[in-house]
């Protein structure tokens, strides 16, 4: 558990025991590569923190056509989180595209831990901060950074994303065609 | 500042001297129709609760085109919250579209309170968290509803909007033509 201690202790202060005795009701989950985790359509009641591996989350349209709509690997946590926030089917698909480790944190978990504990609301708020400012940003993005612009932000914060994901699925999260894409790696 | 109160009342429980502490730091401020509010390129440093009127948040492109991205109106909470949070220049500007009157909360105010009080980060927690699902909803939504579901949605979440905003401008939000837009209010 010694990286989600990690992650937790980049967002607030923890002393050592409250940190041990938080991290223990979580447990660790492996996921095959190409395992489907979540599956769009039905309620995910799971936040994913990921030790080793790559998640790609991916909503399948209204004309059956697939989007990839965000990535994660080691160090990040993942989830459906509207869908876990609000108990409605949710509208991602995860699934993983490598060999993957995570640990399980439910929401019977988060939610007890919220009725009393100001480290977990921080670190609850901070999550929801953070992906907050991560779906904002790629909903503006689109509107004012070129294609070239977006792949360098992409490999700036997810380094070797290019070397670990198919070619189609970033171009299709970057909402360019597979030949737009190889025409920006030529540059 | 009742209706400050009911709508942090919506989100914990609050104890009524702390709740008039809490909100007694926080002023009143009045904007004119048309008036900006907050300019796009600016570092948004407020997070604004509306007692009456209505606020359009707007992106200008890379072609200089306008988008309207979403719109706030009485007992919600406006702001561009990804600046407010990174201390980055906003992509928004907020613009007030009638007389409004707002509940101006700085951030100087807003990071205090979150280093001693349980409450405020509840508070914080659940309004990241419903603006994530906003956002989140809003990308999904674009990839799993027709033009016709987001134009109810848009009615249902803000009963008196199509009264109230100039149709272009609801276009423009439902990133589709005014034209579609007649043919869908014509159903």
């Amino acid at each position: 558990m010694k990286q989600i201690k990690e992650a937790f202790l980049q967002f607030i202060e923890f002393d050592e025991d409250s940190m041990n005795e938080f991290v223990s009701r979580y447990s660790k989950k492996v996921f095959s590569k190409k395992e489907i985790i979540q599956k769009q359509g039905v309620v995910n009641d799971s936040v994913y923190f990921i030790n080793k591996g790559l998640i790609r989350a991916f909503t399948t349209d209204l004309d059956g056509a697939e989007h990839t709509c965000f990535f994660a690997m080691e160090n990040k946590f993942v989830s459906d989180y509207t869908s876990f926030l609000t108990n409605k089917p949710g509208s991602y698909s995860l699934q993983a595209l490598e060999d993957t480790e995570v640990v399980v944190m439910s929401k019977d978990e988060i939610t007890e831990s919220y009725g009393t504990s100001l480290e977990a609301n921080m670190i609850g708020r901070k999550i929801a901060e953070h992906y907050f400012i991560f779906f904002d940003t790629r909903i503006q993005d689109m509107l004012l950074k070129t294609p070239l612009e977006r792949y360098n932000d992409l490999a700036e914060a997810l380094p070797n994303i290019h070397q670990r994901v198919p070619q189609h699925m970033l171009a299709s999260y970057l909402n360019i065609s597979a030949v737009h894409l190889s025409r920006i790696k030529g540059i």
